[in-house]
Parts: C-alpha cells; sequence; structure tokens
C-alpha cells in the first residue's frame, strides 16, 4: 500500500424527507447563498419550493443561477462568478446532479480571485481560499456530492477539463434518494455507468497491486451499481434501488477507493471527455462505449488484473467454470460480462450507437491527446488512443 | 436503507515515515499537549523519543501520562483529567492502541467539565465541548483512531462501559504499518479479530437486511483481515500485510459500515466486556471466543443472515459445494470457517482455554446485564446470556 493521507470532511445527511434541512444547514455557513440549479425539471418536480421554503425559513436571502446544463459550460462558470462578487454572496448552495455541483465548485472557487477560474483548471493558478458549498443531490452518478473535483468544459476551446482541490469538498450534501425517482431509465442507466467507470479507473491504474482493501471494495461497489440500476429500471419507485445506487455512485468517487493506492489515472475519462466535448454525448453514454474498448486494448497491457477482476464480480459459479481455463479466459469472459451489462441496461457500446463515424478517430484522439497532457497520462500517444478508439467502434 | 448522517472528520495520515508529523499537527491545534501513552514498550522501540522530538520541534509543551494498561481503567482517566486541568493542557496526543486512544478520549471530555467524567459513560450527562485528540497508532485492533467512540473499565463497580460523541472525533491519527512490526503474533491475531468482530455486530443485528452495498463492503474487510493477519503471523516485517490489517482495522469500525443500518447492537462485546472486566482477559481472545458461541446461537433466530455472510466470506469452491445443501449448511459451515480461522491464528475459541470455569457462567452474565441495561439490548436476559455462554464452553 502506498503513503496516502485521508480527509473528507463533508457531512453527508442521507435519506427521505432530509430536503427541508438544507436551511439550516445554510445558515450555518453564510447569510446569502447562490443558488445554483439546472434546468427547469426541478421546478416541475416542486423541489425547487422546497428548497425554497427551507431557504426563506432559515432567513437565507437566496440569489439565483439556474440553467447549468450537461456538461457544463465555462461561461455560464464565469457568469454565476460575476454575479456572487456583485451581489457579494457568502455561501452556494447547489440543487442538481455532478453537473450543477462541479459548476458551484468551480464558482465557489473563482468568487475569491480576479484572474478568470478557467486558470485553475489549466494549472497555471492554485486555489487558496472559496466559498463554502452546500448540495442537494438529484442524481446518482458523478460522485461530486462528497469529492473535491470538478469537471468544466471550455465551449471556446472545446476543452473538457477536471481539476480537485481539498478546499471544494462539500460542507454538507443532502441525499435523498426519492428525489431521483423520476430520474428517466436512460440517465438512471448512464449513471450507473459513471460510478463503474469511477471505480474501474482506479482498479485498472493503480500501480500498487498490494491492495486488496481497497480491491474488494471497489468490486463490491461494481456489484452494488449493477444490481441497485437494475432494480431502479425494473421500478423506478423502488426505494431501496435508488438509495442503494445512491449511496454507491457516492462512494464510487470519494476518495476512499483510491486511498492507498498511489498514482492513478484517468484514461477512459480522457478518450470520453473529448466525446462530450466534440459531440455533446451524455457522459455515462460515452463512458459505456470507451470502458470495453480501452479493456479489450489493456487486456494485452495487464491480463492478471482484468482476470483478478473478474474473480472478484463474475458469478461465482461462472468463476469456477473458468477457473481451470487459465487467467486470458478470465479476463475476457470478464470484459464480456461488463460490456453486455451496459447493453442490458441500454447504454451504448460502440461509436456508431451514438453516430460517431469511424472517421472522425483521429480528430478524437487529437482531442484527447491535450487532456492527456494536462493529466501527465504520457503513455497515450495520438497512435495508443486511436488504437483504443478502433475497438470502440 | 436507513437514514443516516455520516461526518468523520479525522484526517488520517498513513503510511512509511509519517510520524514526524505529529509535531506540526499537533501546533496546529494547541500549544501544550496531554501525551497519553501506555507501558515502557514505546520508549524501548525509539518511538518515543521521535515523538518527543517531533513535538519539541513544533515547540509544543508536553506534559506526560503514561501508564495506561490494556481494558484501561477510569481512576487512571481521572488522573489525567486532574493532570490537564492542573496544567492547563489544550490538546491530548495518544500515542498507542485503542486503549491509549480511549483514554485521551475520555481525558479530552473529561477536562473541560466539573463533574466526574463516569457520567458521560451512565447516560447521566452529555458532552457539549472537548479538548482535541491527536493519535499515533500502535496497534492496528480497536478502530479508534478514526471513531469517536471509547471504553472505559470502571475498577470500582466491575463495569467495562463504552460510550461516544461526535466531539470526540481524533483530528488527526496518524497510522504507520511499520510500528506494528513488533506487535506479538497473539496481539496482532486479538487485532484482527477486534476488526471481525466489529464487523460481524453490525452486518448481524441490522434491522435492514436492504443493504447490500454496507454488507459486500463488510464481507471484505473480513477477508482482508484474515488475510492480513495471516501474512503478519507468516512475516512479522510484511510491509503489505500490516498496512492491509491496519486499514482494515480502522475501516472496520470509522463509522462507513454501519452507515445506513438503522439501530444495530453490540451483543457480542456486551458479553466480552464482562469477561475483560471480571478475568482481564486480553479483549480480542475474549471476542474468539464468544463470537462463534453467539453465532451458534444467532443460528436459529436468523439462518438466512449467517447464509449471506458465507455467501462472501466462504472461499468460491466451497460455496458451489454447499450451495445445493441448503442455507443451514451453508451458516453452519459458515460459523466453523470463523472458528476454524480464529484456532488457526491461536485466538481461544472455548472458556476452557482462557481457564475461565463454566460455574462462572451465572456470574458473567449477570455482568453483562449491566451493560445489556445500558445498550438497550433489551431481548438479552439473564437466561439468554447464560445459554451463549454455555456455547462458549
Amino acid at each position: 500500500m502506498q503513503n496516502f493521507v485521508f480527509h473528507n470532511p463533508t457531512k453527508i445527511i442521507f435519506g427521505r424527507n432530509t430536503i427541508p434541512s438544507i436551511g439550516s444547514e445554510t445558515i450555518a455557513l453564510g447569510q446569502k447563498a447562490l443558488l445554483v440549479y439546472g434546468q427547469g425539471s426541478m421546478k416541475e418536480s416542486g423541489l425547487y419550493e422546497e428548497v425554497m421554503n427551507s431557504l426563506a425559513d432559515a432567513c437565507v436571502i437566496v440569489v439565483e443561477h439556474g440553467g447549468v446544463r450537461s456538461n457544463p459550460l465555462l461561461d455560464h462558470v464565469q457568469q454565476g462568478i460575476a454575479k456572487a462578487k456583485q451581489e457579494g454572496v457568502d455561501v452556494i448552495v447547489a440543487v442538481g446532479g455532478g453537473s450543477v455541483i462541479d459548476t458551484a465548485k468551480a464558482i465557489a472557487a473563482g468568487s475569491v480571485v480576479e484572474h478568470d477560474v478557467w486558470k485553475f483548471f489549466t494549472g497555471k493558478k492554485s486555489v487558496k481560499s472559496a466559498l463554502p458549498v452546500l448540495t442537494v443531490l438529484t442524481l446518482a452518478a458523478a460522485g461530486s456530492e462528497m469529492n473535491s473535483g470538478m469537471v468544466i468544459t471550455n465551449q471556446d476551446t472545446q476543452e473538457k477539463f477536471g481539476f480537485g482541490h481539498r478546499l471544494l469538498y462539500p460542507k454538507t450534501s443532502i441525499l435523498d434518494p426519492e428525489i431521483t425517482y423520476t430520474v428517466p431509465p436512460d440517465y438512471t442507466a448512464y449513471g450507473a455507468v459513471d460510478a463503474i467507470a469511477h471505480v474501474l479507473e482506479f482498479y485498472m491504474t493503480t500501480q500498487d497491486t498490494d491492495t486488496p482493501v481497497q480491491a474488494r471494495f471497489m468490486e463490491g461497489l461494481i456489484l452494488n451499481a449493477m444490481e441497485s440500476c437494475e432494480r431502479c429500471l425494473a421500478d423506478p419507485r423502488d426505494y431501496g434501488g435508488r438509495a442503494n445506487l445512491m449511496w454507491t455512485a457516492t462512494l464510487a468517487l470519494n476518495g476512499l477507493t483510491a486511498a492507498g493506492l498511489g498514482r492513478v489515472g484517468f484514461p477512459m475519462h480522457m478518450i470520453e471527455h473529448s466525446l462530450s466535448a466534440l459531440y455533446d454525448v451524455p457522459h455515462g453514454a460515452g463512458l459505456s462505449v470507451v470502458m470495453p474498448g480501452w479493456l479489450q486494448w489493456y487486456l494485452y497491457q495487464d491480463t492478471a488484473r482484468i482476470a483478478r477482476l473478474g474473480q472478484g464480480i463474475l458469478p461465482s459459479a461462472q468463476f469456477q467454470q473458468l477457473a481451470g481455463q487459465g487467467e486470458r479466459a478470465v479476463a475476457e469472459q470478464t470484459i464480456a460480462f461488463l460490456r453486455t451489462w451496459f447493453s442490458k441496461v441500454h447504454s451504448p457500446v460502440t461509436l456508431t450507437e451514438m453516430n460517431i463515424p469511424a472517421e472522425d478517430i483521429p480528430r478524437i484522439a487529437e482531442n484527447a491527446l491535450g487532456l492527456a497532457k494536462v493529466w501527465r497520462l504520457n503513455q497515450y500517444s495520438q497512435a495508443i488512443i486511436e488504437e483504443i478508439l478502433r475497438g470502440c467502434i
């Protein structure tokens, strides 16, 4: 195991009827809140009113900043920062999924500096302070509600970049699984895919494999994401299914899976970010295309690693049958197991399904290469990324 | 899943050569520290000098309070409180295992009130503030380094009581697996047994079994405790073994396994605390005696629960063979699997092995009943506790 510091100070309030606590949690940290949210669905569902009432009851003054879209954009972040500065807000309340929470974090960091917020993402400036962020989560997927990271797309440069800092952990996150009853099947599945991708990135890229504590935890999270997603698709109002999917997605990227692994990479996200940036596909959909292709390529780099995953996630009877056939067979069936499951929940597994033509591969790879440099994934050349993408056709 | 609040603010600094950071971590919280530690072994190993040098380098003034013993005593806590008040210390540094850390927490809570500290344990007073606590962990076992609980024995009343409060999470805990190279085989095993017991209490007593996220996490921790313990016994200087055992024991009781389970009980600890209080046996040794007996009794209450554990922890091939024989067979083999493992690592599995005669059972049960009342384990009558203990002969 590698040395690590684990310090996740986010307070999670989880369960039914927890949203009315947003007011008292917020007023403990500030008096004037920027309320960040997405499109109109929150208003239709009654969630907007519930949050506004709670904030009003606690005497929090609210400045609104709605309109965050999926794959959130830098210019909308910049508008939020201008608003926060102008209005003198001292706390940010995010009501939404990962895109909304990431936007809130970027505003929290950008509101206390004079320079452009994008400089944090390109590594030209570092965070020294930030406004406190609270969240009300509406989608089980990104894990942003309990970590310090964020991903924003710069529409001018077509770059979708991620960045994190310990001052950006939300102070409090409220997770009410009932809010997610109305998440449609496709986005329910994309959320589960996103959680699985977060786990797989760490599982596959750690250089230190003497980490069984983390490995078993991650294998469990993958199985939980699958099982709970299937329950939600079968019955969107299955509380247990929604609750287990929500907590799984949070734990999949709250730092605990990574603690002790040493340096890890996000190569699948790197390639997917280019798909999102260039074609605006849903993040989870892009990931279910990239994952099997990347794993198929990675099979030749580290068969044992994929086979170890298979031992942890393949059904016991299937694993017993395969065990005599060697590592390679187990690894191949593990990739097939994941690909089949993505298809089962109707998440795409090929570029073709997303109407992205094979001719675009060099252009996608070129875009991904930009992020490879920022994330220091130096082993990924244009040729290698193209090779991986050809496995995704 | 049940509603929960999860908020664990402890900062973990894990790995090799991390002890020298104790000075800078401490001075950030206070200028005058009460240094709580156990018997002499820390001085022989050089750890005492390393900690003192780091504190001196950071200009922390140190008041010493050594002499904590295993199953820590109330009068020693009271002496520490008197010293802390007299010297005006503003931070507590614990260097040791669970007993030392628990003593430090009790002093931290007791130093800021006028009443006797035992009133917290009997529920007559509640904690409203506490001095900050930092820890340097020397034993993988109790999990106290990342939770808000503590267990102290009142030698006058022969009561070993536990108590917790959110203000008692250590601010920082330093976990260097290399410190544990010198832990002897018996205490290495008792530590692993303690971690397994913490997991089993939650796993078996939750009323909400629609909690697969927690269940899989716990099953993994049990397997990790077993595997890493065996590695440490085979080679006491196996860094990976020590590191995985240490992190497992911490995660086994840091609140994450319990979050979402709703109300849980600690019936096995309840009975073991009586063994420790009456016979001063090592906590882990007492637990390996109580666990199989309690599980054997519990088999008739909830066979399915034990069988579910078996599915998670029995070797895949063994489980496949058993699966056709029904739940009862799986559950029985699961208990046998645990008992056999305790014996394998030379932790006792009968009262006889600890020289506790069967005639003492009524007296032990009577003692345990006192804690059953405090912990509200109302289903445990004198007769039931005696029945469980008869299964431990």
